[in-house]
């Protein structure tokens, strides 16, 4: 069973580490795909190693995506087309997106946001409410299979609801036999 | 329910916050403890509050300890008769006590490795060893109440088998009924 994280260079260390590792535990094969493949820095210097590029990511082989912070690695992300392609795919597919603190944005570029409840870090609140999401300032906001959170210490109630999704997604029949490679 | 995370100044940061988020999420009320009240920082610039003083812990209240790595923390814990005291009192009242990386010195220091099996970074094998510990080379080694792991990329291992042991506990009436102010 396995679920994609995406990310970039100068990622929030704690908010792709904590939610990898919880990931595992679960039992989950946590892919990592970068804008190229090999290893992505976090702002704390943490490094990890994206397995896959942008190009070679197929959405349906994954049970669930995330998107973790930290301003730059989002910033990097948001605006590239294979990028808004991945999210596009697993909200069209009912897949679990979760993204947290400026994770969000990518979502927000990626239109899937608009007219949905969502939360995000505090500085990004006011260009979400401007793209007409239902902002709350909540640790985290569950609309449908979109899943977000404000910052690293929403953690615990973030991948609580992450690991609820990937559980409601494996008792439907629909959403296993859907799921390639598996 | 109340679990007890020691720590000092130069912790491995994703030692210290990943298992801190997953036992929140697991619905744990999280003490951090240091040898003085206040932030604690890590290796890589993270901080937590520690909102206990060595002094003010009383090792009957909690279910759990757990003891990060980080070269500088366990290091500094090690040698404080109050460290050892503590860690004495979870492993006579068979309670769960995990360590990860260096966080093993800490175990060893207080007395309470020698002939049982255990693991630990690798720069600490020798000094185990030669302590009379029964070392092995796995991601996560369970000896009765004592959990150990090697290294951050371990903590999946390691944090499973902490959950499974706070819920024996959960399970045993004598573990309940012992712990005060739960």
């Amino acid at each position: 069973m396995r679920v994609l994280i995406l990310s970039a260079d100068g990622f929030e260390d704690s908010e792709l580490l904590c939610p990898m590792y919880r990931l595992k535990e679960a039992g989950y094969q946590v892919d990592i795909a970068a804008p190229e493949w090999g290893r992505i820095k976090g702002k704390r210097g943490y490094t990890v190693t994206a397995n896959l590029a942008l190009d070679d990511v197929q959405p349906d082989g994954f049970r669930l995506l995330l998107l973790p912070g930290g301003k730059v690695a989002p910033q990097t992300l948001r605006s590239i087309p294979q990028v808004q392609d991945i999210v596009s795919a697993f909200v069209d597919k009912g897949r679990p997106v979760a993204a947290i603190c400026h994770g969000p944005q990518i979502l927000l570029s990626a239109g899937v946001l608009v007219g949905r409840r969502a939360t995000c870090y505090r500085g990004v609140v006011r260009e979400l409410e401007a793209a007409g999401v239902l902002y709350e300032d909540s640790e985290v906001v569950v609309d449908g299979n979109i899943i977000t959170s404000r910052q690293p210490s929403d953690i615990p109630a973030f991948m609580g609801e992450v690991i609820r999704a990937l559980a409601r997604l494996l008792k439907s029949t629909r959403g296993y036999e859907d799921i390639a490679g598996d």
